[in-house]
């Protein structure tokens, strides 16, 4: 048996998810890469939670997504996790869940945009809201074609997927990802929870501007990069 | 002792409706059919729910409503839920519940769209509201006349209930069902969740429009029908 | 040792509210009257419900307010139980809590109307809120001035405390109340159930109005009065 | 082993806020002060809760900062609470949480009106947002800063810290304290409530307005100070 950490951790990273509040009955999958065996791991399609083990996982190589290992059929949503791997080359964890008001943001096809300084902690500015797919990308590869217009608004938009790890694709809900699988487990928490005060938000100033760049880099930055201060000392 | 496994069944929903927190006090009642034997179970009518055990569902005939089994009485919306199963014959389970979400557009006697995919892996399109019902209606057999305006409802705008399992009462609450008394509670869960989501995406987005025929076809014939690619194979 | 029962459903009813959620803190108080014997039973003031045992319950005359038995001091709030006590005569159970939504109307002085048969099982019609009190009601003896203004709610607007058992003070929280102890707690419950649903009906429909009085006769009536068909034949 | 009392109330109340739903992540921190001894304890940096004991919190010399006790970093937020317990002298322990509906308010840049009593039985009067803070503060001693802003707000609009326990920072997120670390706690509780039941009540009533001067005095008064009636006798 190959991959068991990988493995491990995509289990717990879908129990995490679950635990977090995160998913509605099925929806919702995380997955995490191996950079340096070439290879993906995500959960089995629509198969309760309280169901799984480490070797229902499936592992996929990152290069084409031929199926390396594992029984069962793969998260309908794999091709999207793959070309996210694929493109987004700083990334090693993705969670994709139906989250309540990352959905909400989603279905209301608007970005989320950062208004305090839990949101910057996480995620150094807006969140963006993918263009709805036309009706080709739709009948066609749909979930490849769902990787592919996150790729291309952050492309656009000139977002460094490291440093906002996440999206709502419109009338669908959230993706989140990280460096560790770990990480995007936290970012797909925190990008529901700066959702639900931005919705809450809005609704009492209704003319509200995300803050200032200053306040955004100092939060962001206390976190991450050299010269971060939170946390203990490694 | 006949219809155990459909007392069962009928017991295990009533018990799952609760544990999704669909249910206040004894507002919530789940039924089955059994179209074989031509009869139908049901809860009793104002009993706590965890006092229940199977031997109290009570079994109705599908055709004239007798009680075929059981001494307590049957669940006082009943005559609603043997008039839906005379008249959606896909139908083998249903679900009441004054579940919070689906009662408020209820009350505010609006139907819900679909505006994203959550919506459209359950329900091929809007989930309808009845028309209010008329005073000789509700002053008459009230019960019976509820059945009447949901079939009335999805003869008139021409939906089949097999592929919109649910509707909301107007100034009551959601019925949903199913082609299982399993799928039936799955629908009740989704219609809550849908609702919930959709009141808080009308209030960031008051304009929004329902998605797209093409991403509605895509998510539900997904998981329904001859193409469905969703879960693991059978 | 007297009213044993008394004070044992008492405390019963003060963990209830706790456990229904209805409860922060100690913003909550649950009371019960012995006509037969003259007595009300309240719990203590500002004591936390998980250090309560039914010898703390404080017992006091319904005729002058005089404690009968308890060391304690009882609720700050027993001047207004005892005025509903022996205004309503009627009831034997009051629950005051600051339960959320039941607040958040009496906090914007709006009354509850009735926009379904949720509300309409429990409570008869709307549920009024009291007018601000006086400076001088407030300065003087506030907690009987708040009992006093509920009655003069109801007596001014012609409603029975039977058929709606609940109110809301303006710009403090909701009371209800009921013919047993147990009643109470179950109209408490439903007050805040339906302040919540009422709250986001109007934001969805704020035009919206109350359910047609045939509808609100047919629910209350199916529970309540010599036609009630709801639960198990006594 | 010194300050043992101290450390383990602080552990204490960094339970108890994530008990009381106060806290994602790791954001939140409450401190406690020993003014007979000198010293200020915190809980450190980004350490998990489920994982503190009482020697993993730093203690700290009141008047320079200058760690006494402890291996760990202090939390980042350490200079704000140092500042807080240098200017105001009255309070011996400070809760900081992003809780959602304080934080909203925070984002909104909007103060919280004392709609209802129970706002006013532990804050009197409304609860101030600071102003945000300038570029150069924030690129400075940012910590610091935050601190600096809070005594300014309470200064400039003359409110006494030991009346009004808590404030929102523009952008950020409240802080409460008290005269000691479980009245602290306690009225980061209530911050929370009171700011979630304003939100909805602001919804229902937009121009609804702050009690008056009088009621409010009723509450808080009822609960402190000489002319205080609520609870038991000490």
């Amino acid at each position: 048996m190959s991959h068991q950490k990988l493995k491990q951790d995509v289990l717990r990273a879908n129990l995490a998810i679950v635990q977090a509040g995160l998913v509605k009955l099925t929806w919702g999958n995380a997955s995490g890469a191996d950079r340096a065996a070439g290879v993906m791991a995500i959960k089995p399609s629509g198969v309760p939670y309280e169901k799984l083990s480490p070797d229902d996982m499936v592992v996929l190589s990152l290069k084409d997504g031929q199926i390396v290992e594992g029984k069962a059929r793969p998260s309908s949503d794999t091709p999207t996790h793959l070309h996210l791997y694929q493109n987004f080359e700083s990334i090693n964890g993705i969670v994709h869940t139906h989250s309540m008001y990352g959905t909400i943001f989603a279905q209301a096809m608007r970005e989320i945009p950062c208004f305090g300084t839990t949101h910057a902690d996480n995620f150094h500015g807006t969140i963006p809201c993918t263009r709805p797919l036309a009706a080709e990308e739709i009948q066609g590869e749909y979930e490849l074609n769902t990787g592919k217009v996150v790729v291309e608004t952050f492309r656009t938009k000139k977002i460094d997927p490291a440093n906002v790890p996440g999206v709502v694709l419109a009338s669908h809900a959230p993706f989140a990802w990280g460096s560790t699988i770990d990480k995007a487990v936290e970012n797909a928490i925190v990008l529901e929870f700066a959702a639900e005060m931005a919705l809450h938000s809005l609704a009492l100033n209704p003319n509200l501007r995300a803050i200032p760049q200053v306040l955004l880099d100092k939060h962001f930055l206390r976190k991450h990069g050299p010269g971060a201060y939170y946390g203990q000392s490694k």
